[in-house]
């Protein structure tokens, strides 16, 4: 029977068998130290006679457990035998044995079918995986259920520009860059939704931080107060991620540079335009009155947020209307303004989110100031004709939060098969 | 403070408000009966004066909470105050307040922001999401990790028929049949994967089976003796997403003619070629040996497991080579047969899983033999190239599963916003 590198501790003393490929192997003085890799880690099995075996094979390993207290998993393997169950038809291209997997970007990606396979690297797709459980778990918590909206649409609707044009049977489609329209519908049903899925945007970006297929953590809830609901709400979220990562993740946040997370109790939030004013003052970056906060300027209210309350995370508030969709609630004392928000995680956007207009009468005319026509958004408009509670919600970048914990240098490292302007392969 | 339906019971004899959706109204004898539905369900409040609100509005409800033994929740509302938050602009187009709503499918379907309202085809949705919570957790105790793989292709790979086609930037794209090759590749690095995702398939069916976008369950998994090892792991994901329903969704089990499901403790397996000879024998229907089973047969398949094994589902089993793709292992025993399986539920196909081939020479001797050319296959096949554990899964159709639990008519009564070749709004 297999047993598992995670389970050895539990055998020592015991013959054992290990299943896994053979990472790692070199010579010293007679001895043989084969290191494998199974789905728990990685484990040194010590031969005291020459192991004929290429690195990468796939292997089947028996020996005694041994109590070592210098490995990771306080245990090596005493090998016995050494049985080949697959081995590679050529030398890797490259050496995934060593800590750190010295390789540009572009090859990372162009192999993924094996630099995944170096520990560093698969151990991102653990902390992933860890995201998208404590997400769930959160919500659910919450009492929200999950929702699966469709992904190819009648209509480029939500403004239309970077959409994916599809042919379906003879009518254009297009690929959905967010679930806005459903999760909404689906909110004035079940009150409090979300859901994780792809979304697409068709934007030529070339960072580090955009790719044009990524999976959005979506949230909708109903009756609530105003955004400050939502932004507790997707507060409790995120924390339950970062603590989720930080107490199941330790042996994979060990092999990355990561800092422990600061999240305070409450995030910080700072108006748009307060954040600008701070930003030229503080540390002299000048970002226009007309735009959105730029990339730098993110950086800095991420620097801001660090050094005056200890968060890594921020918010950003009061949006003004020009800079939010049609459907975003204005502020009711203030036109110019809405109930919107970003969060950044450690400088980089990871969510935007807002209270939406409810009001049939107030987003057809929000509609009309946008210069949009009604009559294109026929089933949008008709959950709000028979009555909407009020109701917000976000969209939040997974891949974004993942980078961030991690301290990578690309969103792209943080995504198993990434596609970006250039890349649809593998 | 909201006091939700569900938490009146412990609330009786004191007064509480209640927001939610005015579900159904009606008058006798100057006494008005409200039936006010929030997340959680319905509940009457009765007041003894008129109350003047359209049905469909949204409104907040405060009353004294009186026990009531004929009530579902046990609990009903004194109602003292009813305050409209929100109004339908228009009368709704049908009555949604009868136990049963009677509209055909395409009604349905057209108006799911309001249809989704009733609360038996809300119900559908909370079993949906109780199947999508339980797979995960299935999964997650049996050590599988989820991964999230591209739905953006650069080529369509599998075979190349019924593929969605999309401009990716100047460059033709297509969207993903399934996660097949990145599921492969990522259990060659993680052993046991799953993933929750969308599936798109370019199919012209007009059948009550089929839709062109539904959620897939896939998984794959390294280290397998053969297919069966691949059986006993869906078996144990199917039997906890129906175990789980049975005892979480009573309520909206009660909303539908839903019988007990049937899983005893080993899932029959039945041959292909026999059960075909089976469904001649004992049903008179008969199958052509050159084709896969019909849907007929499948019933007939179905009605079969039912009377030998008291089973809502069987396995059929070791296909033919000729009705499965490139990839699928053949049974070493027997060339022109497959490891591999279909795993019906009362009556209808909704899982297909196999050992896949996991030798590179013999995975291109298999292109070969399907008439595909190894270079089209880059990516997938460095993966084989530098060594694959032996191993397989299954993908298995979500909204299939729960539309057989719920006995629905129609698989798309199980999406919230189908997609179909002719429906692509809402």
């Amino acid at each position: 029977m297999r047993i598992l590198s995670s389970e050895l501790k539990n055998h020592i003393g015991k013959e054992v068998t290990l299943l896994g490929r053979l990472y790692a192997m070199r010579e010293m003085g007679g001895i043989t130290f084969c290191v494998v890799q199974d789905r728990k880690g990685l484990v040194q099995a010590v031969f005291d006679v020459p192991v004929v075996a290429k690195v990468g094979s796939i292997v089947s390993i028996s020996g005694t457990v041994k109590e070592e207290k210098r490995a990771q998993l306080g245990v090596e393997l005493a090998g016995k035998t050494i049985a080949v169950l697959q081995a590679p038809v050529e030398d890797l291209p490259f050496d995934l044995s060593k800590k750190e997997l010295k390789v540009e970007l572009p090859t990372l990606l162009d192999h993924r079918p094996i630099t995944l396979r170096h520990e560093t690297v698969r151990s991102i797709f653990k902390v992933y995986d860890t995201v998208l459980v404590a997400y769930a778990e959160a919500m659910r918590a919450m009492d929200f259920m999950e929702v699966k909206t469709p992904k190819i649409l009648g209509a480029a609707s939500e403004g239309g520009a970077n959409f994916f044009a599809l042919d379906y049977f003879g009518t254009q489609a297009f690929l959905a860059q967010s679930p806005q329209f459903y999760k909404q519908i689906t909110a004035g049903v079940f009150e409090r939704v979300f859901e994780v899925a792809p979304a697409f945007r068709a934007e030529r970006h070339f960072t580090s931080r955009h790719v044009n297929e990524y999976i959005s953590l979506d949230a909708e809830m109903a009756f609530i107060d105003d955004e400050r609901d939502v932004m507790r709400t997707i507060t409790q979220a995120v924390r339950h991620v970062c603590e989720t990562v930080a107490e199941k993740n330790t042996g994979e946040l060990a092999l990355h540079t990561a800092e422990q997370v600061l999240l305070p109790k409450e995030i910080p939030a700072v108006p748009l335009a307060e954040m600008k004013r701070i930003i030229k003052e503080k540390y002299g970056h000048e970002v226009s009155k007309d735009t959105d906060i730029d990339p730098q300027g993110e950086v800095h209210a991420g620097q801001y947020a660090k050094e005056e309350f200890k968060s890594d995370f921020i918010f950003l508030t009061k949006y003004p209307r020009e800079f939010r969709p049609f459907y975003i609630m204005p502020d009711p004392n203030n036109e110019n303004e809405t109930r919107s928000f970003d969060l950044l995680f450690r400088g980089v956007e990871i969510a935007t989110g807002a209270q939406r207009i409810h009001d049939y009468h107030q987003l057809v005319d929000s509609m009309k100031l946008f210069r949009l026509n009604p009559d294109d958004f026929g089933f949008y408009l008709e959950a709000f004709k028979y009555a909407m509670p009020p109701h917000g919600g976000w969209g939040m970048g997974s891949e974004r939060i993942v980078m961030k914990i991690l301290g990578l240098a690309s969103v792209k490292e943080a995504i198993l098969f990434p596609r970006d302007v250039k890349r649809l392969v593998p």
